[in-house]
């Protein structure tokens, strides 16, 4: 942490920490939407709203990629920055594709299971908040440790809920073309909680660096 | 750019720019058999020469990573060189890719929409060129950079054509074993396009460094 | 290799090297593991089996990643060893993925070209593994060099095994529900074998840098 001697050199505007706090708040921003989809069904308000988070986190990305090509010092190993702002990125990303794609498909209704899911997203992407926002506050690790641990039981929760979803559809739905659509759906909502473990593992491994 | 002055320490016969420009042409070259295949259907002769490019376009990416753990001092970080090797590979591979599983799935007629992927996907392609071969020529940074803006509106563009394609194949397509097989080759189609943002993404950062 | 004048910065008990070994054991536990649920048919033992392999592996894994982050002097490269950790629990995560979703799928009976890819898989572990246990040893150099030559020819013929199997089940299997089951566990089984030409990647990188 040579990081906090010379705070010149790494003025406010180009905080790494104030850009994740940014970017994580659209993950969050885009779990929230994805769960009213989910649970009221899809919605063409939601469908714009995703599109606009979406783009706004790609762009907090891109100045974080962007500031850490040109800064020298930064708060922790350059590949983690860049690994922690493409992966908080995929989580935006993951929750529009699925909501795009619900919609190209036309599946407009609700669906249970997929609420299920848009829960356990929530619960996930609000832990790797609180892990992704305890990075600046040193004190905070253990805390920050106890959310990598929960984001990992929820990925274990998500492959549970896939297999288990995965194997009513195939048992109940007698019709290939909704099999083909939900089976991707569901595959996508797990990805959602794998991509936040990614995440979780950047971090302890900052955390670990640090220690 | 400390390579400059030490033209002895980094010979021509191993000169990165040379090889990226090698790897870029079988990239075009692959391209152009793509958009043959899609415009006249399928034909053994273009799955035979999408063959030979891939396997060639292998054999240089090797060589660059080979000479990258050889070499001491690169024109830009190894990383770069290392991802741009790669991805440079991934659009050649995922184009033999197309055409092998067109193969067997028996796809040989012509497909409009394909059609129109492989005209998006070539001038992508040729914009992937036009900012590699710059990245020699530090005095046409501006150029590249605009190639990059362009290859990424094309992956937006990418992204509206496949939505839109399986939108209509799932509207008017009965048979769902040909939903199967079109909605796989769309997605790689649109895949291409996505690599080739990967490519502009480090030619960018490659540009930033050196600023 | 600083490493072999400094053992006791190295300690034993924190050898990158033991670590690779139990991790490459139980990636051709859980190999065998597949075999013979390929060649016998799904079964509850073999499914708890590959769960506990699996889990094991991970946390080799995980104790791979944390030592390196807090270790100072490593016998290659970071990232290399980061690499090799990963892709050597994709191996396993892979291999659980197949029987587990095989599981979900129901599909419990003997299927002959499933059989063929588990004798593959095991030959292209095999040679991992004599990949991995060599990179110890700098006299093997040449006999580590030719198990990737042998890995990267096994994947070829995983591709071409790929392309033939999918080419029947399309051609033969005239339910796409069934089409859908086993084409998703072919390109599973294939992607075992890319997953093996990643690792052989890594060590052949590996080998230059020693050189």
């Amino acid at each position: 942490m040579i990081f906090k001697f010379f705070p010149k050199i790494f003025p406010q505007e180009f905080s790494f920490f104030d850009l994740f706090d940014k970017q994580v708040g659209y993950a969050v921003e885009a779990t929230r939407c994805f769960k009213e989809w989910a649970s009221k069904g899809a919605d063409g308000t939601m469908l714009k709203k995703i599109e606009v988070i979406e783009h706004q986190a790609d762009e907090v990305a891109h100045t974080i990629i962007g500031q850490l090509d040109k800064t020298f010092i930064t708060p922790f190993d350059r590949e983690d920055i860049c690994a922690l702002a493409k992966e908080m990125d995929d989580i935006t990303d993951m929750i529009n594709t699925i909501m795009s794609r619900m919609t190209v498909y036309k599946l407009t209704g609700v669906n249970k299971t997929l609420v299920e899911f848009s829960y356990v997203i929530e619960q996930s992407v609000l832990c790797v908040e609180r892990a992704v926002k305890g990075l600046r506050k040193p004190k905070k690790a253990k805390s920050v440790l106890e959310s990598c641990v929960e984001i990992n039981r929820l990925e274990n929760v998500g492959d549970a809920m896939r297999d288990e979803a995965l194997a009513k559809l195939f048992e109940e739905e007698k019709d290939p073309i909704a099999i083909i659509k939900w089976k991707e759906i569901y595959q996508y909502a797990e990805t959602v909680l794998d991509i936040c473990e990614d995440v979780a593992n950047v971090v302890e491994s900052i955390l670990v660096k640090q220690a």
